[in-house]
C-alpha cells in the first residue's frame, strides 16, 4: 500500500506564465521526505470551471492532494468556493479564523476590510489550518477518496502552513513509503554513452530506480530507493551506488544531492581554501549562488561585479592598456580580473568571467556567446575562452556560471 | 471556438523535486502570445503507467498538448514508447533522424553509441521535429482529439524546437484567441483593501479579466484581455487600465509587464542616472538581476559583494573602526558601504545591504532577518533597517532584494 500524493498550484498568474511555480518543487521534496509518493503536479487557473475539474481530477487519483493558492481575500481567489461547490454545500463562517485574521491585521495597524471575511469561510466539513504569518487560513477537508489540503500560494506562508500542519498531518497517515535518494555527478561522456554503460540498472520497476538527468553539460545519475524505513531506503541507494561507482569511476566528480555551489563550498571549506570572484557577464550570479549556501562565509570572501571598463580598472586594477589593446572580452583581461580579485580580497583562489551575453555587443570576431574565463590560484593564473551558443542572455550567463562550478570542482586541493 | 492547450513536463527529476520546471512557464507565455488558451500544466514522472495516464488525460481535454522531456537516449526516457503504446502500434525507425543524430555527434568528435538509435524511433503516424542543437528529435502526432508535440526537456533544446517548429505549427491552426496583458504595480494597501476598491472589475467572465497577485509585499493588478486581433486585445486591456488608474492612483508606482529590475533599468536609463551596488547578505543577487536585463550596461556600473569584513574595508573603504564599534550589520556600516561604492564606481546612486540571513549569526539584539540598507545619492546617504521574518536564508535574501527594487523605483529623478 502506498500513499499517493498530488500537488496542485492554483493561480491565473501561474497559467499565464507571469510567475514561476516554485511551491510544487518544495512540496515534492518534503512529501517524499515523509514517505508520500508524488505522482503528479498540476497548475491551473482561478477560473471556476478549470479549477473545479483540476481539483476533482486530482482528488479522484490521489490519497492526498496539497493545493497552493486561491485563498486570498479578493473575488479572483476561488479555491474555497469551488471546493464548497464540489462538496455540494454552502461555505461556513469560522469565527476562530475571523478572530485570528482581525488580530493579525490590527497588530500591524492595518484596517480590517470586510472583504477579509471571505478568508474566514470554510467549505462544509472543513477544518481551518491556522496561518500565523498572514491573513489566509488554509483548510483540510475530505473530497471523495482524497484528503485535500489548501494552503496559501505565497511561498512564505505556504512554507509555514506546510511545516506546521500539512506535513505532520500526512506523516500520521497510513501507507507511507520511506524513500531515499543519492546522486552521482558525471562529467565527460554523452548521455547515451553513460546510459549504455549503466543500462542494466535502468530497467523499469527496479528498486532503487536509476535514472540520468542532463543539465547544462553535466549528467546526474539519480538513485531513488524505497524501503520499510528511511534507513533501509538509504542503505539500498548506497548499495546501488557502490555497484555503480567502479563502472563510472573515470567520469565521477562529485556525489550527494547537494547543488553544485554547495559542493564547491563544501570542497573549499574542507580544504581550508578561500575564494573571490570577479564577474562581468555573469553579473554577480556566481557570488549570489555561493552566498545562498549556508556556511559560505568561511570560504567566500566576496567579489566584484565589474560591469563597466572603469570598474574593472578602479576596483580590480585591470590595466587600462590591456582593455585598450585586447578589449574587455579577452583572455588577458580575464586573467587580470582574476589576479586582481585574488590579491585585493587576499584569497587563495579567484575566478573571473568577461563575455558577450547579448543581444547587443557581438562582432564577427567575438560573436554573442564568447566568454573569457580565468582562474587565479597559488600556482598562477590560467585564462581560457568558451564559445557558448547564442540562445539568449540568460542561457549564456547560466552556461558561464556552470563553467565556473565545473572548474572549481575540478580543482584538487 | 477556442484552441485549448495543455503543457506536460515529463521527468523523474521534476517529480522528485530535484529540478525546477521552468519550461512550462516559457511555453505558457509563448502559447498565449500566438493565441492558444492554456488550461493546465502537469508534471509527471518517467514511470510508464504515470506517463501514459498523464498523456491520455491531457490529450482528452485539450486541442494541443506540448510535452517536454523523456526523449533522451537512455532507457529511462520513455515518452516515445508510451505514445506508441497509446496509439497501439510499434515504434518506427526514422532514417532521416538517425542520419541527423549521427552527423550531430560526429561533427563534435563524439562516438555514436548504438543506444542513440532509440532517439530516431517515432510513434506510428508521427512526424519528426528536427533538432539542430542536440541529439533528441521531437515529434508531432495526433493522439485522440489532440495534436501532441513532444520536445526535449533540456531548456536550450526545447527553446529551439518550440520556436522553429511547435509554435509556428500551432499558430497555423484554427481557433486562436488573440490575448494581451497589462499590469499595474501597486504598493501600499493590503490585498483585501485593493480588492474592495476594484471589486466591480473582478467578476468572473469579465473580458478583460482583472486579478490581483501578491508577491513579496508588492501587489500586481493583472489585466488579461482577449479579442479578434492582438491589437484589439491590447486596446481592451488599455481601456480597462484607463478606468482603473484613477481608482488606484495613490498606490500605483509602475506599469507594464516587465519585471522589477527591468523597471529599475528603464527608469534609471530614462533619467540618465547610474547605479552601483554594495552587497553583503544579498550576495550579488541585486547586481545579477540587473545584469540579466538587456541594456543594463548603460545605467549599471557594477558592484561589490563584500561578504567578509576585510572585503568591506579593502574594496569599499568602510572604516575598520565602524565595523568594530557597530558591527557589520549596522546602519553606519550600510551607509559607509553605499557611499564607498558610489564614490569608487563614480555613480549617481549606490545601494548597500548588510544583514543576517541565517541560519547562524543571529543574536538577541540582532536576530536572523535583521537587514540594514543604505541608499547613497546626490542628496546624501540614507540608511535604514528592516526586520525580515526568519523564514530561511533564501527568503531573507529575496525580501532584501525586493526592498532595494522598491527603494530604487520610489526614487524620483
Amino acid at each position: 500500500m502506498t500513499l499517493v500524493a498530488e500537488i496542485l498550484a492554483i493561480g491565473d498568474e501561474l497559467i499565464h506564465g507571469a510567475l514561476l511555480d516554485t511551491n510544487s518543487k518544495y512540496l515534492a521534496i518534503e512529501l517524499e521526505r515523509i514517505g508520500a509518493v508524488v505522482h503528479r503536479f498540476s497548475v491551473t487557473s482561478d477560473d471556476p470551471d478549470q479549477l473545479r475539474s483540476a481539483i476533482a481530477d486530482a482528488c479522484a487519483r490521489a490519497d492526498v492532494v496539497v493545493a497552493t493558492g486561491g485563498l486570498g481575500p479578493t473575488l479572483d481567489d476561488r479555491t474555497r468556493d469551488v471546493v464548497a461547490e464540489l462538496l455540494g454545500g454552502p461555505l461556513q463562517f469560522d469565527a476562530a479564523s475571523w478572530t485570528q485574521i482581525q488580530a493579525w491585521l490590527s497588530k500591524r495597524g492595518r484596517p480590517v476590510p470586510e472583504s477579509n471575511r471571505r478568508q474566514a469561510m470554510l467549505p462544509p466539513g472543513g477544518t481551518a489550518i491556522p496561518n500565523p504569518v498572514g491573513t489566509a487560513p488554509g483548510f483540510d477537508v475530505r473530497i471523495g477518496r482524497a484528503r485535500f489540503f489548501a494552503v496559501p500560494g505565497v511561498p512564505r506562508e505556504m512554507h509555514v502552513l506546510a511545516a506546521e500542519y500539512v506535513l505532520p498531518a500526512i506523516a500520521a497517515m497510513p501507507g507511507l513509503t520511506p524513500t531515499a535518494q543519492q546522486w552521482l555527478r558525471i562529467l565527460g561522456p554523452s548521455e547515451a554513452l553513460l546510459g549504455e554503460r549503466i543500462e542494466p540498472f535502468m530497467v523499469p520497476g527496479r528498486n532503487p530506480a536509476v535514472g540520468i538527468t542532463a543539465t547544462g553539460g553535466l549528467l546526474t545519475i539519480r538513485i531513488v530507493g524505497t524501503a520499510n524505513t528511511q534507513e533501509a531506503a538509504a542503505a539500498a541507494c548506497e548499495a546501488t551506488a557502490k555497484e555503480l561507482r567502479p563502472i563510472v569511476r573515470e567520469w565521477l566528480f562529485a556525489e550527494g544531492t547537494a547543488e553544485l555551489p554547495e559542493l564547491v563550498v563544501q570542497q573549499f571549506t574542507k580544504a581550508g581554501r578561500t575564494l573571490a570572484t570577479a564577474e562581468s557577464c555573469t553579473g554577480g550570479q556566481i557570488a549570489a549562488r555561493l552566498v545562498d549556501v549556508a556556511g559560505a562565509s568561511s570560504m567566500f570572501a566576496g567579489g566584484v561585479v565589474a560591469y563597466s571598463n572603469a570598474a574593472k580598472v578602479a576596483l580590480l586594477g585591470v590595466p587600462q592598456a590591456l582593455l585598450d589593446q585586447h578589449g574587455a572580452v579577452s583572455e588577458p583581461v580575464a586573467a587580470a580580473m582574476a589576479s586582481g580579485a585574488r590579491e585585493r580580497f587576499g584569497c587563495d583562489f579567484a575566478v573571473a568571467t568577461t563575455g558577450i551575453a547579448g543581444p547587443e555587443g557581438g562582432t564577427a570576431e567575438k560573436p554573442v556567446g564568447t566568454v573569457c574565463f580565468a582562474l587565479a590560484g597559488p600556482a598562477g593564473t590560467r585564462p581560457w575562452t568558451v564559445h557558448i551558443p547564442d540562445l539568449g542572455r540568460a542561457f549564456v550567463r547560466d552556461r558561464a556560471v556552470f563553467e565556473i562550478w565545473r572548474t572549481l570542482l575540478a580543482e584538487r586541493h
